[in-house]
């Protein structure tokens, strides 16, 4: 290709408008364009990058042994309707009407095209396992997109979904699908974690996510220090403290302060006090019973989700409000303890291990020390219900936590049959009765790979590509082509040798300063540059900058194919 | 690809919502299913012969040096407000509303988007001329989808734009694009026809239709049986009947007859009437002389086309009501004659060359014969407003006209500046000066093309692929593996061997009996089948059947890769 030709459109300035690394170096090295909120255009090399990624997802899903399929962007609502997604999913399904009034979704995701079309093509357990992906533009109307393509409206997305009699054989395709997902983020040569994580939403019981390790990353990923273990923070369970909890050796009192200005003005260590969060309980109590307290280390943070799974908690997750805690307690939250409440109170494993400590007295501005488990507060019961901090000792028996941050590019899960139970889709088994099948999804955002692998492999320059996905392979670029006829012979040459390999070669035959040519190709993150310059011709060479070291060596014109070997 | 691990989904019995073949055996033949009305899913077979057209296109795109982009589905309200066409583009552009309640459309076309981008990227001559192109999937709301994919709702389209100074840099990236769009379809194995065509409410100066034939077209081309004439009918022009019109020699008379009783019931020929038809004339004028009348030949059509693009008539061309025909001639329209119309009378060349001809004679059940233009009827204008038919002198001036059905898969534009005008789409020319861009615009049906190939290559057992496209090059189809080890064995040897050399091979290794197999087979069209069978294993040979020519031979084993070279 010849910068002449292409629509090369790098920027010398940082849009404002992007807050994180990779949507700038998107932005002003011409992949992307922004079009409306969470909509963009992809560049020649954008796209180039994109299809790349697409290219390496396709063919491990096909060696996985997937059949590529493609399912309309557009689906009825009448699908969502069955199987109650039109109801439950919110407000990023987007909706709408085709001129005959019908109702419609523009698909955020395909369970139910997908669960529906198996319920009509398969009749025989002979016809199983079944796996099929495609690789499909998807709309979700995010409330706030940002970060560029990272978290866009509309994005590219290859989903699968696996359809097996039985629970052993979803298993197996799990395996080998995590096995294709670990291939594909090792070929994108990007530093990534699969992470044990929560089935959210979607549903169903066994759940991985693949994540690229970023600073920028939004989620919070636990590793041990000493095994393979990771789980997202959601996920990652902790330990109840070893060893036996310290006998109570202080009295009960009562001290009037709030627990915050105890801790600010007195020796008392938040860590030896709790917290205590009033929260929604299951719906289908009395409403004056419907509430359930929380408490934990006045350090540790609630996980909400570990919460929220708790039988008698509401799900999702609801705060009381200041009126409803104060029915409960007669007091602020800012006031309250686990002492003497009239609802059932959930401790966390490491607050139930603390003894003669300090907590909220239920009555506005006052506290309480040297409080002490079942000889004050009796009928509690004791779960996780905290995230995991660094230095926790690693939920797999080996290590310490560290926390890192990720980008979350793939998620697989085990569905289970809620899909296939909610739109009938059961096949004849060996007995010949009929048998609801079993089911899996597996995700990869291939858009946001493109976002997440610049945010993993970049400098002050500009964008640092891993080989498998960089726009082109090498840039040819001639140092004062219109001055120097040699210069343009051994430039137009190398080119034509080049693209007639096969290379994918790109020929800055612009009329600009060497600066600004250099300039871009190291914001586009070429991994190789040839540079063509007069006073390297007499001994036949040109120069070779290498954008990942930044290396620069003479290279004999005649070697250059073997860069490519 | 083994058929026990494919999404092989056949049917016996035709669909009886299919209509035409191409639906019918794209349903059959496993290759789309049905999801909602124009909408359809694409099953593995399908996509297979989809992605394989797609990719054709691309290549040919890229050769000529078309960058490819992508732009998204969902575009903003705005920009079609600015181009004009948010009021002008009617029902088939589907509207909808996200979460914060701002307009959208689903893109039926794009040029709105990459005008605004051009707009926006270039600034200077020297980026031009740029030449874009996509494929992506498109939607438009069309009121009754049919005939499967070839008229359905959401579809796959390359779209390409070109950007220009000028309208003769444009007609060389025209002369281009016409270039590639036939080597496509040349590569598409397609028997295929450029055709000049109407520019349509797109807008623009030039423009061509590709048309594969089909006796299920839905256009009809009209050719000269002597040349490359080939023009979209809307758009052939009907050229004056030769020699001087005869001289009148019958006297004006009123036969109580309607014009229509007269023909079948007295020798008056068809031919030698004129039928009149009253039409809006153009909407500025005062309503009561906004009519305009229509005269053509008895046996002859209106081509509406060529009718609105006649200055004075309404476009688009809308018939006059009952009440309006007979506030204009105090008849009803079967009555309609030109003599004594108050309103404009235009009179195509074919009715102008008659003399002593019959017409209505506006009075209700009578009609006039004898008449004679001049004498009777002074004050009319001439003009081409008929449908050519077979016979008529080609207008090339070689030969005569052929009518041939086809099925329109590609069409390019000369845009001109409207959209650039519209959007402010300018660059800096060699002067300095701002100067508004001249456009093109290609469109290529991919999805349809895949209906299209069907069309013209099918036989009653099924579809006969061109190897261009076919999803397979070839299968294997072992007889009573389950019984013979040797068969066994060599089927699957045969297909690691083809598998390995990268040969797209369908394995049937389904416990089927050799009858479903072969028919499966044939309905898939799959070009070539290697059956192995015990009988030939002694002389390591298998059976090879070719679904093209339907002939049957003996291939040695060690042979078969040279079917492939």
């Amino acid at each position: 290709m010849r910068t002449s030709q292409y629509l090369l459109s790098t920027l010398k300035e940082t849009p404002a408008s992007a807050e994180v690394i990779s949507h700038q170096l998107m932005l002003r090295a011409g992949l992307v364009r922004h079009l409306a909120s969470g909509l963009y255009t992809w560049l020649p090399t954008g796209l180039r990058v994109l299809k790349k990624v697409e290219n390496i997802v396709r063919e491990e899903m096909q060696r996985a042994g997937a059949n590529e399929i493609m399912m309309s962007m557009v689906q009825p609502a009448d699908l969502w309707k069955e199987s109650g997604r039109w109801d439950d999913y919110g407000p990023e399904l987007l909706r709408l009407s085709d001129r005959h009034k019908r109702d419609f979704v523009l698909g955020p995701t395909h369970e139910e095209v997908i669960t529906k079309l198996v319920a009509n093509e398969l009749s025989s357990y002979k016809q199983l396992p079944l796996n099929v992906f495609q690789i499909q533009t998807k709309f979700r109307d995010e409330i706030r997109p940002r970060f560029g393509v990272m978290r866009g409206r509309e994005f590219l997305m290859k989903d699968a979904y696996s359809f097996h009699l039985d629970d052993a054989c979803l298993e197996k395709t799990y395996q080998i699908m995590f096995d294709a997902y670990c291939r594909i983020f090792e070929r994108l040569e990007l530093n990534f974690r699969p992470v044990i994580a929560d089935t959210g939403s979607i549903g169903g019981e066994k759940s991985h996510e693949f994540h690229v390790l970023a600073e920028s990353g939004e989620d919070d990923i636990a590793f041990s220090d000493a095994s393979d273990f990771a789980a997202n923070i959601e996920k990652a369970e902790a330990l109840a403290p070893q060893g036996e909890r310290a006998i109570a050796s202080q009295a009960l009192e009562t001290v009037e302060l709030k627990l915050e200005r105890l801790i600010k003005t007195t020796d008392v260590d938040i860590k030896n006090t709790v917290k205590t969060i009033i929260v929604l309980g299951d719906a289908d109590e009395e409403p004056t019973k419907n509430f359930v307290a929380l408490v934990l280390r006045g350090d540790h943070q609630l996980n909400e989700i570990k919460a929220e799974n708790i039988s008698g908690v509401h799900a999702p997750l609801t705060l009381a409000t200041d009126e409803q805690v104060s029915a409960v307690a007669n007091c602020h939250s800012s006031s309250l303890g686990p002492k003497g409440l009239s609802v059932p109170v959930i401790v966390d494993r490491s607050a139930a291990h603390l003894s003669d400590f300090a907590c909220g007295a239920n009555q506005n501005g006052y506290s309480l020390t040297g409080v002490n488990w079942e000889r004050d507060c009796a009928d509690i019961t004791v779960a996780d219900i905290r995230n995991v901090i660094e230095g926790d000792p690693s939920p797999c028996g080996q290590g310490s936590i560290v926390i890192k941050r990720g980008i979350e590019v793939g998620h697989i899960f085990q569905l289970g049959d809620k899909y296939a139970q909610a739109m009938n889709c059961a096949v004849l088994n060996e007995g010949g009765k009929n048998q609801t099948l079993t089911m899996g999804c597996y995700g990869i955002g291939v858009s946001r790979i493109v976002a997440a692998a610049i945010e993993q492999n970049h400098d002050q320059y500009g964008i640092k590509w891993p080989k498998a996905i960089a726009p082109f392979q090498v840039a040819i670029v001639p140092m004062n082509m219109a001055k120097s006829a040699r210069v343009k012979e051994t430039a137009e040459a190398l080119y034509e040798q080049l693209s007639n390999a096969g290379i994918e070669v790109l020929f800055d035959d612009r009329k600009e300063r060497p600066g600004v040519m250099f300039a871009d190709h190291e914001l586009m993150g070429t991994p190789l540059l040839l540079v063509v310059g007069e006073r390297n011709l007499d001994t036949q060479e040109v120069e070779l900058k290498n954008r990942i070291t930044g290396e620069k060596s003479l290279l004999a014109i005649d070697n250059v194919m073997s860069l490519f070997n």
